[in-house]
């Protein structure tokens, strides 16, 4: 049998098949145009299914289920999304409205828990019953499975490790509060604290890169200029990478499960990234005694779709 | 079938017969002396639990097992403490020592772990299959309850949750980090930081009750003095509970159990400690909208001997 992922996005969705083993065999995508009616946006996710298993010469009663990803806090009981600020949706039951066009059991569930899913069963963190995979991009997204299941809150509210407080009165995060992990080490705030940094450093590697104009640094830049052995460039990524280790070390100091997974675009860094991070990490929990692994994500941008198409198939690899 | 709990202190050792439905029938505690041959404490704890239950009146035939209770990390399936500062043990076998005294089940478990196991059970998170358990003492303890287990973490130094870091670069904690959740919300924390603001309000009412003695301030103090309406109290309280208020809202972001409950000494206040430290997590969580219970323990001391026991009889009440 074949499963189809769907991992609604901000900006697009993308629908997958994916095969008995977790492997997309074919995917596509059309723009999410999330200012729409809901309705729209579900006939669209809909289209695109057929569209792909027809594409694919899959004929759907070799479908066994659609699993969707979607950002905010998503009842897997009901079929309905409750909240996403992201997609500006309030209690949409697309399990119902997208059974309206695709007779098949649908199952739903918060886009970061799709990824920490994938990676769990047939990702880098396939060898473990429990572990946390660990988003950093625009923000910090987690999910959390524990005896191979994912741990989605009594509410549907858990997994929101980005929004822990590490720094009571610290900087001001999207959401809000302030000094929320996702404010400092979120790629965003790494851009964030390399523009406030370099305006005092302009012989720095990173005002080459990026041509002098603070708009054009990217974590990439940063990472770079790093590597060309930049001073100023080396230190913002080690109170980068000391902020990711205590938001790390404070999960396995409450939860500590076999194994963290860090994903997002910074974890192309692989063990740039990891070795460092890793020593914070000791650092920073409770008896410096790390047994947890620390690696990074294996499946990247696809963990979405392989995440969200295995949740009809709930059962460890 | 009555179950044996031991409650393994630092300063006592508490044994209780405990029966099928969680009620302690008979207990008694004898002194730790922690600094003897860790020999010496195992033998102790055999003879006062032979000795308890023959002053019941119960024979061993009718004692299915025993559980202990032990500060530090406790390995749950080997029965070895692996290592607890404040007993000063270090991989000792006490389910194997002990078994030579008394030949049955034996589990061993975390103190904290414990307590909280008894609350899911029979305490205040009984009706909830997912609860975290709080206990706001000398330091701050805490036990993870998912789906009706114990959460000990991959290497059984889960549910540290008192060292998980809200403020960066913080006041430094027993464990030699800063800015730990300990350092702000224990009892400890709350008399430290009464200290320091009364220095400069010599006719506070903390001041009289404490007969002008820094000394003399306990938590009791404080909260008698914000009874009597003194300002500088109530201020000082508002911000332990904010702290409170912060940590249990990292819980709930990560993990959102269906209810958290408050334990220790602090936890005798009930609802003049509920009601503001509800307000701060409200305004602490990711989308403000609380839906995870917050109760005081029910359990009191009780909760140790209890979670304990009830170690052997692994069902949900």
């Amino acid at each position: 049998m074949y499963y189809l992922g769907i991992d609604l996005g901000g900006t697009n969705i993308a629908v997958g098949v994916v095969s008995e083993d977790g492997t997309i065999i074919n995917s596509c995508t059309t723009p999410t145009l999330s200012n729409r009616n809901f309705q729209e946006i579900i006939k669209d996710m809909a289209n695109l299914s057929l569209k792909l298993l027809e594409d694919s010469n899959i004929s759907l009663e070799y479908v066994a289920s659609i699993g969707i990803g979607s950002p905010g806090v998503c009842n897997s009981d009901t079929g309905v999304i409750e909240y996403s600020n992201n997609l500006k949706l309030l209690n949409v039951p697309i399990k119902y409205e997208l059974q309206r066009y695709i007779n098949l059991p649908i199952y739903l569930e918060n886009d970061a828990n799709c990824a920490a899913y994938a990676e769990s069963l047939v990702g880098a963190a396939k060898d473990y019953k429990s572990s946390i995979t660990v988003t950093l991009g625009t923000g910090v997204g987690g999910g959390i499975i524990i005896d191979n299941k994912i741990v989605t809150g009594a509410f549907n509210r858990g997994g929101e490790i980005g929004h822990h407080i590490i720094n009571v009165n610290g900087i001001e995060c999207s959401c809000g509060n302030k000094g929320c992990w996702e404010a400092y080490a979120s790629a965003t705030a790494l851009i964030r604290e390399t523009k406030n940094v370099i305006k005092n450093f302009p012989n720095s590697k990173i005002n080459e890169l990026s041509q002098n104009n603070l708009d054009n640094i990217t974590a990439k830049i940063v990472f770079d200029a790093a590597d060309c052995g930049d001073d100023i460039a080396i230190n913002i990524l080690d109170n980068y990478y000391r902020y990711i280790g205590i938001g790390i070390a404070n999960i396995i100091n409450i939860l500590e499960p076999m194994a963290v997974i860090i994903g997002g675009g910074i974890s192309a860094q692989k063990d740039k990234l990891i070795i460092p991070v890793k020593k914070y990490i000791k650092e920073y929990i409770y008896d410096g005694n790390l047994k947890s692994e620390i690696k990074v994500a294996k499946l990247g941008n696809d963990a979405g779709i392989i995440g969200a198409a295995l949740l009809g198939k709930k059962i460890k690899f």
